[in-house]
Protein backbone atom coordinates (compact mmCIF):
# COMPACT_ATOMS: atom_id res chain seq x y z
CA UNK A 1 0.00 0.00 0.00
CA UNK A 2 1.39 3.60 -1.35
CA UNK A 3 -0.04 6.42 0.89
CA UNK A 4 0.51 9.97 -0.19
CA UNK A 5 -0.07 13.20 2.30
CA UNK A 6 -0.57 16.35 1.25
CA UNK A 7 0.24 19.57 3.61
CA UNK A 8 -1.69 22.66 1.48
CA UNK A 9 -1.11 26.60 2.40
CA UNK A 10 -4.28 27.69 2.29
CA UNK A 11 -5.50 28.55 -1.10
CA UNK A 12 -2.72 26.69 -2.83
CA UNK A 13 -4.97 24.33 -4.53
CA UNK A 14 -3.48 22.20 -2.53
CA UNK A 15 -6.41 20.35 -1.94
CA UNK A 16 -7.44 20.60 -6.32
CA UNK A 17 -4.13 18.93 -6.87
CA UNK A 18 -4.07 15.51 -4.82
CA UNK A 19 -7.38 15.16 -5.79
CA UNK A 20 -6.69 15.19 -9.40
CA UNK A 21 -3.64 13.27 -8.85
CA UNK A 22 -5.74 10.80 -6.74
CA UNK A 23 -8.08 10.33 -10.25
CA UNK A 24 -5.39 10.56 -12.76
CA UNK A 25 -3.16 7.20 -10.27
CA UNK A 26 -6.02 5.96 -9.55
CA UNK A 27 -5.72 6.37 -5.72
CA UNK A 28 -8.54 6.59 -2.88
CA UNK A 29 -8.62 10.02 -2.06
CA UNK A 30 -9.96 11.37 1.52
CA UNK A 31 -10.24 15.44 2.70
CA UNK A 32 -13.43 16.51 4.13
CA UNK A 33 -14.99 12.97 4.07
CA UNK A 34 -12.41 12.44 6.88
CA UNK A 35 -14.11 15.60 9.36
CA UNK A 36 -17.44 13.87 8.30
CA UNK A 37 -16.21 10.32 9.66
CA UNK A 38 -14.92 11.95 12.71
CA UNK A 39 -18.29 13.79 13.13
CA UNK A 40 -20.09 10.29 12.83
CA UNK A 41 -17.61 8.69 15.34
CA UNK A 42 -18.05 11.54 17.70
CA UNK A 43 -21.82 12.06 17.39
CA UNK A 44 -21.26 16.02 16.41
CA UNK A 45 -21.56 18.14 13.59
CA UNK A 46 -19.72 18.10 10.84
CA UNK A 47 -19.27 21.83 11.05
CA UNK A 48 -18.46 21.95 15.10
CA UNK A 49 -15.15 19.36 13.92
CA UNK A 50 -14.29 21.04 11.02
CA UNK A 51 -14.04 24.56 13.16
CA UNK A 52 -12.31 22.33 16.03
CA UNK A 53 -9.93 20.95 13.59
CA UNK A 54 -9.36 23.43 11.06
CA UNK A 55 -9.79 26.50 12.07
CA UNK A 56 -7.79 26.09 15.10
CA UNK A 57 -11.27 26.79 17.87
CA UNK A 58 -9.09 24.25 20.37
CA UNK A 59 -5.92 26.56 20.23
CA UNK A 60 -7.26 29.88 19.94
CA UNK A 61 -10.67 31.36 19.62
CA UNK A 62 -8.71 34.15 17.99
CA UNK A 63 -8.57 32.20 14.90
CA UNK A 64 -12.13 32.53 14.44
CA UNK A 65 -13.85 35.09 11.81
CA UNK A 66 -17.01 36.96 12.72
CA UNK A 67 -19.50 35.96 14.86
CA UNK A 68 -20.93 32.81 13.90
CA UNK A 69 -18.69 30.73 15.81
CA UNK A 70 -18.42 32.45 18.56
CA UNK A 71 -19.78 29.75 20.89
CA UNK A 72 -15.80 28.84 20.84
CA UNK A 73 -15.06 31.88 21.92
CA UNK A 74 -14.21 31.16 25.89
CA UNK A 75 -13.17 27.64 24.86
CA UNK A 76 -9.28 27.23 25.39
CA UNK A 77 -9.09 23.93 26.26
CA UNK A 78 -7.68 20.96 23.57
CA UNK A 79 -10.63 18.39 22.63
CA UNK A 80 -8.19 15.69 22.69
CA UNK A 81 -10.84 12.86 22.41
CA UNK A 82 -11.60 14.55 18.59
CA UNK A 83 -7.90 14.06 18.08
CA UNK A 84 -7.91 10.71 19.11
CA UNK A 85 -10.63 9.84 17.03
CA UNK A 86 -8.77 11.78 14.00
CA UNK A 87 -6.05 9.33 14.95
CA UNK A 88 -8.30 6.51 14.72
CA UNK A 89 -9.84 7.37 11.55
CA UNK A 90 -6.76 8.05 9.70
CA UNK A 91 -5.50 4.30 11.11
CA UNK A 92 -8.44 2.45 9.83
CA UNK A 93 -8.05 4.24 6.31
CA UNK A 94 -4.56 2.66 6.34
CA UNK A 95 -5.77 -0.61 7.86
CA UNK A 96 -7.37 -0.97 4.47
CA UNK A 97 -4.38 -1.68 2.87
CA UNK A 98 -5.09 0.67 -0.10
CA UNK A 99 -3.19 3.17 -2.11
CA UNK A 100 -4.85 6.47 -1.06
CA UNK A 101 -4.02 10.19 -1.06
CA UNK A 102 -5.26 12.16 2.00
CA UNK A 103 -5.07 15.40 2.09
CA UNK A 104 -4.31 17.53 5.29
CA UNK A 105 -6.01 16.04 8.75
CA UNK A 106 -2.05 15.31 9.78
CA UNK A 107 -1.93 12.32 7.90
CA UNK A 108 1.65 12.89 7.03
CA UNK A 109 2.80 12.47 10.73
CA UNK A 110 -0.19 10.12 12.10
CA UNK A 111 0.87 7.47 9.63
CA UNK A 112 4.12 8.36 9.43
CA UNK A 113 4.82 4.60 10.32
CA UNK A 114 3.53 3.74 7.12
CA UNK A 115 6.10 5.80 5.11
CA UNK A 116 4.08 8.27 3.29
CA UNK A 117 5.02 9.86 0.35
CA UNK A 118 5.03 13.51 2.11
CA UNK A 119 4.55 16.31 -0.01
CA UNK A 120 3.68 20.33 0.06
CA UNK A 121 1.84 22.33 -1.46
CA UNK A 122 2.06 26.35 -1.85
CA UNK A 123 1.61 29.55 -3.93
CA UNK A 124 2.45 33.26 -3.67
CA UNK A 125 -0.39 35.20 -2.11
CA UNK A 126 -1.49 36.69 -5.19
CA UNK A 127 -2.44 33.34 -6.72
CA UNK A 128 -3.62 32.30 -3.06
CA UNK A 129 -6.07 35.71 -2.82
CA UNK A 130 -7.86 34.87 -6.21
CA UNK A 131 -8.46 31.67 -5.86
CA UNK A 132 -9.89 32.33 -2.28
CA UNK A 133 -11.84 35.06 -3.80
CA UNK A 134 -12.86 32.89 -6.78
CA UNK A 135 -14.30 30.34 -4.16
CA UNK A 136 -15.33 32.49 -1.71
CA UNK A 137 -17.73 30.49 0.98
CA UNK A 138 -19.88 32.03 3.24
CA UNK A 139 -18.64 33.44 6.55
CA UNK A 140 -15.11 34.01 4.51
CA UNK A 141 -13.68 37.58 4.64
CA UNK A 142 -15.53 39.95 1.72
CA UNK A 143 -12.86 41.99 1.15
CA UNK A 144 -9.28 41.03 -0.31
CA UNK A 145 -7.55 42.66 2.01
CA UNK A 146 -9.50 40.56 5.16
CA UNK A 147 -9.34 37.60 3.02
CA UNK A 148 -5.67 37.97 2.70
CA UNK A 149 -5.57 38.21 6.79
CA UNK A 150 -7.35 34.89 6.64
CA UNK A 151 -5.52 32.84 4.67
CA UNK A 152 -2.23 33.75 7.13
CA UNK A 153 -4.78 33.21 9.99
CA UNK A 154 -5.59 29.96 8.76
CA UNK A 155 -1.67 28.61 7.83
CA UNK A 156 -0.45 30.18 11.10
CA UNK A 157 -2.80 27.26 12.74
CA UNK A 158 -1.64 24.96 10.77
CA UNK A 159 1.75 25.72 11.93
CA UNK A 160 1.12 25.63 15.38
CA UNK A 161 -1.05 22.54 14.72
CA UNK A 162 1.63 20.55 13.29
CA UNK A 163 4.05 21.60 16.23
CA UNK A 164 1.42 19.89 18.43
CA UNK A 165 0.80 16.61 17.21
CA UNK A 166 4.05 16.25 15.61
CA UNK A 167 6.85 18.72 17.27
CA UNK A 168 7.84 19.25 13.57
CA UNK A 169 7.92 22.63 11.73
CA UNK A 170 4.88 22.88 9.25
CA UNK A 171 6.33 23.58 5.64
CA UNK A 172 9.66 23.49 6.58
CA UNK A 173 11.39 21.36 3.95
CA UNK A 174 13.30 18.86 5.67
CA UNK A 175 9.57 16.90 6.95
CA UNK A 176 8.80 16.49 2.75
CA UNK A 177 9.76 14.68 0.08
CA UNK A 178 8.44 17.11 -2.27
CA UNK A 179 7.49 20.56 -2.40
CA UNK A 180 5.25 22.34 -4.98
CA UNK A 181 4.76 25.90 -5.62
CA UNK A 182 1.32 26.44 -7.59
CA UNK A 183 1.83 29.64 -8.11
CA UNK A 184 0.42 30.90 -11.68
CA UNK A 185 0.52 27.60 -13.33
CA UNK A 186 -3.19 25.49 -13.61
CA UNK A 187 -3.58 23.31 -10.94
CA UNK A 188 -4.33 20.27 -13.60
CA UNK A 189 -1.16 20.58 -15.28
CA UNK A 190 0.57 20.30 -12.34
CA UNK A 191 -1.33 17.62 -11.34
CA UNK A 192 -0.60 15.73 -14.69
CA UNK A 193 3.00 16.16 -13.85
CA UNK A 194 3.43 14.83 -10.30
CA UNK A 195 1.53 12.00 -11.65
CA UNK A 196 4.32 11.41 -13.95
CA UNK A 197 6.71 11.72 -11.01
CA UNK A 198 5.14 9.29 -8.92
CA UNK A 199 4.77 6.47 -11.08
CA UNK A 200 8.46 6.88 -11.03
CA UNK A 201 8.41 7.24 -7.57
CA UNK A 202 6.90 4.13 -6.23
CA UNK A 203 8.59 1.96 -9.35
CA UNK A 204 12.02 3.04 -8.36
CA UNK B 1 15.15 28.47 -25.12
CA UNK B 2 14.08 26.57 -21.64
CA UNK B 3 15.86 27.15 -18.70
CA UNK B 4 16.30 25.00 -15.35
CA UNK B 5 18.34 26.55 -12.42
CA UNK B 6 19.30 24.28 -9.83
CA UNK B 7 20.06 25.64 -6.51
CA UNK B 8 21.01 22.49 -3.77
CA UNK B 9 22.26 21.80 -0.50
CA UNK B 10 26.21 21.01 -0.18
CA UNK B 11 26.33 17.02 -0.20
CA UNK B 12 22.59 16.60 -1.47
CA UNK B 13 23.53 15.51 -5.02
CA UNK B 14 21.94 18.62 -6.97
CA UNK B 15 24.50 18.89 -8.94
CA UNK B 16 24.24 14.67 -10.12
CA UNK B 17 20.31 14.95 -10.17
CA UNK B 18 21.04 18.09 -12.25
CA UNK B 19 23.76 16.62 -14.88
CA UNK B 20 21.10 13.14 -15.29
CA UNK B 21 18.10 15.31 -15.72
CA UNK B 22 19.90 17.63 -18.30
CA UNK B 23 21.19 14.12 -20.16
CA UNK B 24 17.58 12.11 -20.02
CA UNK B 25 15.45 15.37 -21.40
CA UNK B 26 18.58 16.02 -23.71
CA UNK B 27 19.32 20.39 -22.81
CA UNK B 28 22.79 21.42 -22.48
CA UNK B 29 24.24 21.43 -18.70
CA UNK B 30 26.27 23.81 -16.68
CA UNK B 31 27.81 23.71 -13.80
CA UNK B 32 31.87 23.90 -12.86
CA UNK B 33 32.50 25.08 -16.32
CA UNK B 34 31.28 28.43 -16.10
CA UNK B 35 34.05 28.72 -12.88
CA UNK B 36 36.03 27.49 -16.27
CA UNK B 37 35.01 30.38 -18.56
CA UNK B 38 34.77 32.81 -15.57
CA UNK B 39 38.92 32.34 -14.89
CA UNK B 40 39.24 32.37 -18.60
CA UNK B 41 37.87 35.97 -18.96
CA UNK B 42 39.37 37.32 -16.20
CA UNK B 43 42.78 36.01 -16.48
CA UNK B 44 43.07 33.74 -13.44
CA UNK B 45 43.14 30.53 -12.28
CA UNK B 46 40.08 28.15 -11.87
CA UNK B 47 41.05 27.22 -7.71
CA UNK B 48 41.20 31.14 -7.20
CA UNK B 49 37.70 31.50 -8.83
CA UNK B 50 36.25 28.66 -7.33
CA UNK B 51 37.32 29.91 -3.82
CA UNK B 52 36.31 33.34 -4.18
CA UNK B 53 32.74 32.42 -5.55
CA UNK B 54 31.50 29.13 -3.71
CA UNK B 55 34.03 29.14 -0.64
CA UNK B 56 32.85 32.63 0.43
CA UNK B 57 36.44 33.63 0.86
CA UNK B 58 34.71 37.11 -0.46
CA UNK B 59 32.23 37.28 1.95
CA UNK B 60 34.07 35.89 5.45
CA UNK B 61 37.65 33.94 5.64
CA UNK B 62 36.08 31.97 8.62
CA UNK B 63 34.54 29.43 5.96
CA UNK B 64 38.11 28.77 4.61
CA UNK B 65 38.56 25.14 5.52
CA UNK B 66 42.37 23.86 6.88
CA UNK B 67 45.72 26.07 6.31
CA UNK B 68 45.67 25.50 2.52
CA UNK B 69 43.53 28.80 1.50
CA UNK B 70 44.87 30.85 4.23
CA UNK B 71 46.07 33.39 1.68
CA UNK B 72 42.19 34.20 1.58
CA UNK B 73 42.32 35.20 5.41
CA UNK B 74 42.52 38.71 5.52
CA UNK B 75 40.72 39.31 2.03
CA UNK B 76 37.45 40.95 3.11
CA UNK B 77 36.60 43.12 0.33
CA UNK B 78 34.33 41.51 -2.48
CA UNK B 79 35.77 40.84 -5.73
CA UNK B 80 33.14 42.54 -8.06
CA UNK B 81 34.76 41.81 -10.81
CA UNK B 82 34.56 38.50 -10.33
CA UNK B 83 30.53 38.90 -9.83
CA UNK B 84 30.67 40.50 -12.82
CA UNK B 85 32.32 38.26 -15.09
CA UNK B 86 29.64 35.64 -13.62
CA UNK B 87 26.73 37.69 -14.58
CA UNK B 88 28.38 38.09 -18.62
CA UNK B 89 29.27 34.56 -18.63
CA UNK B 90 25.73 33.75 -17.65
CA UNK B 91 24.33 36.29 -19.95
CA UNK B 92 26.31 34.77 -22.81
CA UNK B 93 25.14 31.25 -21.85
CA UNK B 94 21.75 32.61 -21.89
CA UNK B 95 22.04 34.41 -24.98
CA UNK B 96 22.75 31.33 -27.11
CA UNK B 97 18.52 30.76 -26.95
CA UNK B 98 19.87 27.03 -26.24
CA UNK B 99 17.49 25.03 -23.68
CA UNK B 100 19.81 24.24 -20.45
CA UNK B 101 20.32 23.36 -16.93
CA UNK B 102 22.87 25.44 -14.78
CA UNK B 103 23.62 24.24 -11.23
CA UNK B 104 24.55 26.62 -8.84
CA UNK B 105 26.22 30.19 -9.99
CA UNK B 106 23.37 32.58 -9.19
CA UNK B 107 21.37 31.96 -12.50
CA UNK B 108 17.97 31.53 -11.05
CA UNK B 109 18.46 35.35 -10.20
CA UNK B 110 20.88 36.38 -12.79
CA UNK B 111 18.80 35.41 -15.50
CA UNK B 112 15.55 35.51 -13.87
CA UNK B 113 14.20 37.75 -17.50
CA UNK B 114 14.75 34.15 -19.01
CA UNK B 115 11.87 32.90 -16.39
CA UNK B 116 13.94 29.77 -15.17
CA UNK B 117 12.04 26.87 -13.78
CA UNK B 118 13.90 27.28 -10.03
CA UNK B 119 14.43 23.71 -8.22
CA UNK B 120 15.98 23.70 -4.92
CA UNK B 121 17.38 20.40 -3.96
CA UNK B 122 17.72 19.01 -0.57
CA UNK B 123 18.45 16.28 1.92
CA UNK B 124 19.12 15.83 5.92
CA UNK B 125 22.19 15.27 7.27
CA UNK B 126 22.70 11.99 7.32
CA UNK B 127 22.38 11.86 3.59
CA UNK B 128 24.55 14.52 2.66
CA UNK B 129 27.13 12.94 5.47
CA UNK B 130 27.23 10.20 3.48
CA UNK B 131 27.48 11.30 0.40
CA UNK B 132 30.45 13.82 1.26
CA UNK B 133 32.56 11.01 2.93
CA UNK B 134 31.98 8.83 -0.08
CA UNK B 135 33.18 11.37 -3.03
CA UNK B 136 35.32 13.46 -0.49
CA UNK B 137 38.03 15.80 -2.21
CA UNK B 138 41.34 16.74 -1.01
CA UNK B 139 41.53 19.46 1.35
CA UNK B 140 38.16 18.57 2.86
CA UNK B 141 37.29 17.24 6.11
CA UNK B 142 38.21 13.68 6.96
CA UNK B 143 35.79 13.10 10.20
CA UNK B 144 32.63 13.06 10.01
CA UNK B 145 32.31 15.41 12.50
CA UNK B 146 34.53 18.19 10.57
CA UNK B 147 32.40 17.20 7.41
CA UNK B 148 29.22 18.18 9.01
CA UNK B 149 30.44 21.29 9.94
CA UNK B 150 31.98 21.74 6.65
CA UNK B 151 28.42 21.18 4.65
CA UNK B 152 26.94 23.45 7.27
CA UNK B 153 29.32 26.16 6.41
CA UNK B 154 29.18 25.99 2.80
CA UNK B 155 25.20 25.91 2.94
CA UNK B 156 25.73 29.16 5.05
CA UNK B 157 27.61 30.87 2.69
CA UNK B 158 25.35 30.13 0.04
CA UNK B 159 22.26 31.86 2.60
CA UNK B 160 24.69 34.86 2.52
CA UNK B 161 25.48 34.87 -1.07
CA UNK B 162 21.58 34.55 -2.12
CA UNK B 163 20.99 37.63 0.57
CA UNK B 164 23.59 39.88 -1.63
CA UNK B 165 22.91 39.43 -5.18
CA UNK B 166 19.32 38.91 -5.31
CA UNK B 167 18.04 40.07 -1.15
CA UNK B 168 16.33 36.59 -0.98
CA UNK B 169 16.40 34.13 1.13
CA UNK B 170 18.21 30.66 -0.60
CA UNK B 171 16.40 27.55 0.36
CA UNK B 172 13.59 29.35 1.05
CA UNK B 173 10.22 28.00 -0.62
CA UNK B 174 8.42 30.91 -2.54
CA UNK B 175 11.68 31.71 -4.68
CA UNK B 176 11.11 28.27 -6.10
CA UNK B 177 9.01 26.05 -8.22
CA UNK B 178 9.62 22.89 -7.01
CA UNK B 179 11.78 21.51 -4.17
CA UNK B 180 13.47 17.77 -3.73
CA UNK B 181 14.03 15.94 -1.07
CA UNK B 182 17.05 13.45 -1.80
CA UNK B 183 17.54 11.54 1.24
CA UNK B 184 17.65 7.84 0.95
CA UNK B 185 16.54 7.88 -2.48
CA UNK B 186 18.66 6.66 -5.44
CA UNK B 187 18.89 10.25 -7.51
CA UNK B 188 19.64 8.13 -10.61
CA UNK B 189 15.34 7.97 -9.72
CA UNK B 190 14.40 11.26 -8.87
CA UNK B 191 16.37 12.14 -12.17
CA UNK B 192 13.98 10.31 -13.94
CA UNK B 193 10.98 11.22 -12.20
CA UNK B 194 11.66 14.97 -12.35
CA UNK B 195 12.53 14.32 -15.90
CA UNK B 196 8.95 13.40 -16.22
CA UNK B 197 7.52 16.10 -14.47
CA UNK B 198 9.32 18.72 -16.04
CA UNK B 199 8.28 17.46 -19.67
CA UNK B 200 4.34 18.35 -18.57
CA UNK B 201 5.80 21.37 -16.95
CA UNK B 202 7.04 22.46 -20.45
CA UNK B 203 4.23 21.31 -22.36
CA UNK B 204 1.53 23.16 -20.62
Amino acid sequence: MRIISINREFGSGGRELGRRLAETIGFDYYDRTIIEYIARECGMEDKYIEHVLDKGAWHSASLVYGNSFSFFSSSYNVPTDILVVQTKVLQDIARKGRDCVIVGRSADTILEEYGPLKIFVYADDESKLRRCMQYRKDGEPESEQQMLKYIHKIDAQRVRTKEMISGKTWGKRDHYHLMINTSGRAVEDLATALAEYIRVWFRA
